[in-house]
């Protein structure tokens, strides 16, 4: 089958066998998505050599522990735990500490024609979600997930830091819970996607200091230290910074401010996919602007590229083509 | 009267006027205890002229608007605030933008013959806490807040770094929610005081891999970068650490550790006084231990000298000598 894989440093579209471990699950990949991880990966950020990706929608071909799955449209929660420690047995098997991750950490990924993943990890999706929106899925389960770990209610002042796909997918999906969410990034054209949702966009540029420490909670999700910095000059004494992308360096941080002032950062990482699926279906957000091209998968490289670019929206392979 | 003051970058002992501000309350200072926070001052890192000192024990001498108070013995919450924001009208004016804070922001502290503080912010010492543990609820305010902030249990693991003074008495406060605290620090002497209230000593060098990633709460009380890197290592994911001290300088910190693993970092500054003297009423806590030396105020220059040498634990003044 082909792949789109990282090896010795070098991504490349590769035919590789088909897996075949009988404990798993077998999904026929129908569409994946590319994340900025995966760019960060062929980057040599992560250490991961194989299949990248990890944002899918597939068909399950074989599922021997859950035949009922068999012709399932499904999409995958991507930590696959060791099914025996604590977190595993708690129902979380995103800390499990040998876990692998799908495209990630020692597990092949999504962008290829085939995947495997525990049968447990799948979920059907809804008949009235297209392949187009499951694909979202997984980014948008990382984004909504903060309301697992931060309180946010109707009268929350929330910010967002950085009009990525992340952050976009941030400001949507937080604005279903407290309104109108404060979107900080530095392309109006893609603010507008999440102002068509309810929030309000303000370039970098223009964040005043009368905005300073005016917000309960506030999303970093540029990965910048310069996002990082704005973080702090927006979140209220006592107030939250939630940290949902990863930096690479050194940030520079005011611990005498998050000391005096009390703040709480909070490191958000992945979250559950069923309410993800549940706002899909529910039709309470359309991820439709959020794609900017789609690809077929023999066209990977092409398309790593070009969502690479500068202020580019979220590309899709299809792995049917 | 006589005060111990930084004034031009230069730590004396001056004599000034009895303060004489009729909206607050007057207090004669029985004894005051020397802070990190002082010596910080005195180094000239925190912008502060004028008194120094914000731990005391003493007696109201006037009080127009809470007559009941004169003659009593108190001790004092460190932050007046405006008395008219919301969260001075929600009862809490320790993060009041406009607040003052005792020897520390616009207000002169307590090594001096007298202070002045708003009369809501007394607080009577019981009869059976002496002078000598009284003097400590400030700082023990502080370390035992972090349970306001934090859950922690019988069944909550939790470690401190650093045995210094505010590190030992976030050991032995925390030892009484949870036991056996972990305390990470450097000084078998230091350390054996927290061990007396059954916390386990570790000393820095000792700490083994096996103890990564095992604690659900770490407390980060040595105002160190080194100190936030164990904090770091010793936490588990989906763990807290509690920032107690303010660090000056640049700290690296591993972000991408913070946001796979979902960790959480709390700010923590000042605690509410009235559960720590009643923990000191109680008998609970034994703080004797705890100092060092006591001298008069008319030695406070010598005094400071002596609370900065390394190791030391803390150092009284007395100004009714």
């Amino acid at each position: 089958m082909r792949a789109l894989r990282f090896v010795d440093k070098k991504l490349s579209l590769a035919d590789v066998p088909r897996p075949e471990r009988p404990a798993e699950a077998l999904v026929r990949v129908v569409k994946s998505g590319i994340c900025n991880t995966d760019l960060e990966i062929v980057r040599g950020y992560a250490g991961f050599e194989g299949t990248i990706g990890h944002e899918f929608v597939g068909v399950v071909e074989m599922a021997d522990d859950a035949p009922e799955l068999i012709g399932k449209r499904v999409v995958g929660e991507i930590n696959a735990g060791c099914g025996k420690c604590d977190r595993c047995l708690s129902g979380d098997p995103r800390h499990c500490p040998a876990r692998t991750v799908l495209g990630i950490v020692g597990r092949d990924g999504a962008h290829a024609e085939y995947l495997q993943l525990p049968s447990r990890n799948l979920l059907v999706v809804p008949d009235n979600v297209s392949d187009e929106q499951a694909v979202f899925a997984e980014p948008l389960a990382a984004a909504f997930g903060i309301t697992e770990q931060v309180d946010i209610g109707p009268e929350t002042k929330v910010a967002v830091v950085g009009d990525g796909k992340l952050g976009l997918l941030c400001a949507m999906s937080l604005g279903l819970r407290s309104k109108p969410i404060v979107l900080i990034g530095k392309h109006r054209r893609k603010m507008s996607i999440a102002e068509a949702h309810g929030a309000e966009g303000v370039l970098r540029g223009d964040v005043t200091p009368s905005m300073h420490r005016e917000f309960d909670v506030v999303v970093e999700a540029s990965g910048s230290e310069s996002g990082f910095a704005t973080a702090l000059d927006l979140v209220r004494p006592r107030g939250k910074i939630v940290l949902k992308s990863t930096f690479h360096g050194t940030p520079v941080w005011a611990a005498s401010r998050v000391v005096v002032d009390e703040i709480t950062i909070v490191g958000s990482r992945c979250g559950r996919f069923a309410p993800a699926l549940g706002l899909l279906s529910e039709g309470r957000l359309d991820v439709s602007g959020l794609i900017e091209d789609e690809f077929p998968l023999s066209k990977g490289v092409e398309a790593m590229a070009a969502a690479a670019s500068r202020g580019s929206r979220k590309f899709l392979l299809s792995a049917a083509n």
